[in-house]
């Protein structure tokens, strides 16, 4: 297994990428190829299982689609077209999302009958069972008709990835009713309810996205985004707050606190996005991960694990057998 | 102080507000209004400081805008009417947003220059000072214009109600950048941006919110709404999270859970709706309180709270004399 990381794209620079591919070729039976500044990555050179492809040019946060044509000796469009020509199996890139998704719409395209490529989040449930959210954030604004092909495929994923037999299907909204949201989300109701062989459960409002009674959450790019974002904020501001609240209260509190440590520390890691890598990019031919652009070490590790996981239970070319 | 309460709009029924009307009259120096049917709140009859209005009519939950006018029996359209007609000092409804909206904005107007008001929600952050969240769900859709006005209303709630001297709006948006989001959004930077006296801070993504960086955040209704739900979903999701953790776990843990109980406690009250009540219809010239549909008892109670408060301190007042 090959599997060709993007190591421009992230905040944080490529420097971060060094340590968690070192280690992911220690832990892992897989050939990384690195693709970036030869000097900044003069680390990862003469490390067994690890390729560095020396690249010029660097997709930056601003770049869209358009930057996909112009700059073709970035990281991230070199290491995508290895991934078109076969070179690898899969793509990890922390870098711009909008340049990420063209790169992949364009070079390895997206699965028939997949128009657009959203997306796909794995978010947990009071059941224990994750739901799919897509689109979080590869489209800022979605027609009815993508929502409709992003159920599609959050479909074709749960079955293949997830072996869930029918998945039920809600479409995040601001309110129950068929007429609640813009008019765009009226109709992708509509759309979602006529559609055959779809399980719809109707509009979910953002509070009851964890009931555990949905297998895919199909959102608009924009709000998709707010809900997953929102989700991590909350979680971070919360355990902040407690963990704050334990350790200024009195001695008695912080015995207390060091014995719920790990039951805490299990929630905690829940919600953490340094805890599930990233998310894929899913619809589209081949597999690629976007990583978060602030990720730190750790969540580059399990980005690059999340990749490596993907490519294994061949989730593409299973989905891509439920979308036929 | 007379403050009116539709008692019909919630998912609950009529009896969710007969226990905090009773508590309250005997907690507040205030006079109580209940706008509904005669039967339902007949245990409401001859209670000191409570009288019952009796209405005919129920805005449901589908009625939208154009229900105000046909409904003027109803307890919402009723107490509306009774706080133009300076019968009541403020109004709490559990009812329809929509509806609710269009009965302020019909009956006693939007303030100048507002042209269109919108939900405030007050939201607490890791400093301990909380910013104001607006549009929450009045507008299922928005201009850039509107989005604006909704940063004059959070500017003059904010200066008047908390005296925060120049405060520091953030635009809610899936990226920092100024091109980031759909064009509504980037065209709502640049007006935000040009405007004369607005402090004006830059995009502000939904995990960053909880920073303290920002005084207002403005929303389109839509995604303002998927983040205040999504807030709400999560804290309760990772709150119930962890009491599980604690009790299933061994008996040590549950000791330790019992030790940190109140500083835990504390903590689930910053993001819990029950407590903080409702959200103010921001931006018309008297006081609304818009509560939640599924509001429980303890949640009436705290709206009432609020509406108390906000007539108390003259807080429409305030902001008008700001906007001006």
């Amino acid at each position: 297994m090959i599997l060709a990381i993007d190591a421009m794209g992230s905040d944080k620079g490529p420097s971060v990428f060094i340590e968690p591919v070192k280690r992911f070729v220690r832990d892992y039976d897989a050939e990384i190829r690195v693709y970036g500044d030869k000097e900044a990555l003069a680390a990862l050179e003469g490390i067994e299982h690890v390729t560095v492809v020396p690249t010029t040019e660097v997709m930056e946060m601003d770049d869209g689609p358009l930057a996909v044509r112009r700059k073709k000796d970035s990281s991230m469009v070199r290491a995508v077209t290895d991934l078109k020509e076969g070179l690898a199996d899969g793509v990890v890139s922390a870098g711009s999302t909008g340049a990420l998704l063209s790169a992949g719409s364009l070079l390895v395209k997206t699965a028939e009958p997949v128009e657009r490529a959203g997306i796909l989040c794995m978010i947990p449930t009071k059941t224990g069972e994750p739901f799919a959210l897509l689109d979080t954030g590869a489209n800022a604004s979605c027609t009815a008709e993508q929502m409709l092909n992003f159920a599609v495929i959050g479909k074709a994923y749960m079955k293949a990835v997830r072996g869930v037999k029918d998945p039920r299907i809600g479409l995040l909204n601001i309110g129950k009713e068929a007429h609640k949201g813009d008019e765009t989300h009226q109709e992708a109701y509509r759309l979602l309810k006529e559609a055959e062989n779809l399980n719809f459960a109707g509009n979910v409002e953002p509070n009851k996205v964890f009931s555990g009674k949905y297998d895919v959450v199909i959102a608009d790019g924009f709000s998709g985004n707010v809900l997953e974002k929102a989700i991590e904020g909350t979680a971070s501001f919360l355990m902040g707050s407690i963990q704050d609240a334990l350790m200024n209260s009195g001695f008695l509190t912080k015995i207390g606190a060091l014995i719920i440590k790990g039951a805490v520390k299990k929630v905690k890691g829940l919600l953490d996005p340094n805890q599930y890598g990233g998310a894929l990019i899913a619809g589209l031919n081949k597999p690629i991960i976007k990583a978060h652009g602030n990720s730190k070490e750790e969540a580059v590790y399990n980005a690059i694990l999340q990749l490596y996981r993907v490519v294994k239970e061949d989730v593409t070319e299973k989905v891509k057998e439920e979308l036929r």
